[in-house]
């Protein structure tokens, strides 16, 4: 079975997890998020898709979710006794390999999804990696600062790492998706997948950054199989992160069930709510998505295993529908 | 007072760490060698200039010599592991920022006398640090490979530090150096001191290098100061390193002698050479240069204070005389 996965980080990354334990054999394709990346001390940093390959290639920081295991920090120290920033970006000196020999290559005239190609092949993922896009795409939010009343545009990693979203985003615009081309193997592998599944990554600034980018949207919607997303919403709040912040600037409120009429019915054929969200189950259904009240919650790997396969069932359903 | 010395990486630094005791009130000026300069892994890396801002400015692994103190090599084993080398240059993690930082600032058009200074306005090393020349030079070495007998042109890092000099250097070319400029503020300093010396550092590729630069030579030459260097060589050996190798390659013969008169009595009024070789003082001053026998091993910042002292003192006669 072909199955295609739209991935941001943490959430992303833990549900691929579960869904190489709950379809072992299963060929995943996983097209990244790029619109978080970001340059700091003039190197290209990808978190999302490095989240997504050092979880699935054994390298994660378990803890927190992001970054290498058995880190150490001295070369961030030293940029910061240079008076160097940004302090607030948690680069470690594993972790820094991974964006050096990155930014050397595409300074060579690789383009980023050969870049993670070259990445994967030590971290072995299981899966294909591909970036959404090789084109430069960034998520910037409009914010008001609320010291000086500023109104300002932030790169999304100020908004998120540096305020922890405690200003309200005013719009968040994935700069440069509407020029972007969709990364060599993207279409085909929609094009060619059995399944579509959306994990519980943020709707709004990672898989709605990936859906940004021209065709992508187009090539789910036309693909005609089943596409299946689970809620990042459990009983109204998000299940980590912050994604209640950035869905309400898109004019989403943030509940199950309006996350799903967000992605819309001529995208979405199937959606999983949590079990306490089970009373949403026929407001879902009435906008045409069939729906299923599951545990939503993955706390551990059986978990996340447990809610894969939930989403490949529920996706049989629709086909057969 | 004002002091002038060229000066390459280990020997002058812990020269110049001496200088500062001999000297406390002095106002010292130091051009370094950049020909040992190298690009790895998109990053410029300056180790002369690095030991001698390191030495001073009290970071330096004082075992090795080179490198940070209380370093670790995470970043090195995270690029080995994603099989990009080299493998035999050791960068540490606290000593990565350095490069991180001069990087940016040179891709950002700052040129490599402002960066030095920026770098500085760190480590507070007590004298003024000033790259021999803002253009890129780069040390390259002509060897015959042993086990192909291929004949190669190798950087000097690979050189000294990968092949630890251990076949015969059959050429040592600076390339770039007929064509570079000397930074901005060197030839002032040469041309207002009082003194100009030269540190037991390598005559070919640290002080050679710096005389290659058009310009520098001159300017000491025409400075109508004197100009006093210490032997590296002492007993026909180096006294630390492997000038004998790329002696030989310039055609010089392994002695202290031989060294004085190839630096030759046009540019050099005062050589000191170690106690060991006092029989060839008599040689030293044939060749119009004034000579003198004393203790020449920087076992500690005390023999090198020592030093320092006897080089000013033959200074001093240089210009009474």
């Amino acid at each position: 079975m072909r199955i295609v996965v739209l991935a941001g980080g943490i959430g992303g990354a833990r549900f691929l997890r579960g869904l190489q334990r709950a379809s072992p054999d299963a060929d995943i394709t996983v097209i990244g998020n790029t619109g978080d990346d970001i340059h700091l001390f003039g190197l290209k940093v990808c978190p999302d898709l490095d989240t997504v390959m050092y979880t699935l290639g054994g390298g994660i920081n378990e803890e927190q979710g992001w970054g290498r295991t058995d880190e150490t920090f001295h070369l961030k120290e030293e940029l910061a006794a240079y008076g160097v920033g940004p302090e607030w970006f948690g680069l470690g000196d594993r972790d820094f390999a991974t964006h050096i020999v990155r930014t050397q290559m595409l300074s060579a005239g690789y383009p980023l999804s050969a870049v993670t190609e070259a990445l994967c092949d030590r971290w072995k993922p299981g899966v294909r990696l591909i970036p959404m896009s090789d084109d430069r795409v960034e998520t910037h939010v409009a914010v008001t600062l609320p010291d000086s009343g500023e109104r300002k545009v932030i790169h999304f990693q100020e908004y998120w790492v540096r305020l922890r979203a405690s200003v309200p985003a005013e719009a968040v615009v994935p700069v440069g998706a509407e020029q972007a081309k969709p990364a060599p193997g993207v279409l085909e592998a929609i094009a060619e997948a059995d399944v579509i599944l959306f994990p519980p990554s943020n709707p709004v600034v990672s898989i709605g950054t990936i859906l940004a980018v021209p065709g992508i949207r187009e090539a789910i919607a036309d693909a005609g199989v089943p596409v299946v997303g689970l809620s990042p919403i459990v009983g109204d709040a998000p299940v980590r992160g912050m994604a209640d912040k950035v869905l309400a600037a898109v004019g989403v409120e943030s509940t199950a069930a309006a996350v799903a009429e967000h992605y819309g019915s001529g995208l979405l054929d199937g959606w999983l709510v949590d079990t306490v969200d089970g009373s949403t189950v026929e407001r879902v259904e009435a906008a045409g998505i069939r729906c299923r009240a599951v545990p939503l919650l993955m706390s551990d790997l059986d978990a996340a295993a447990r809610m894969a396969h939930e989403a490949l069932t529920l996706a049989e359903e629709v086909r057969g529908a």
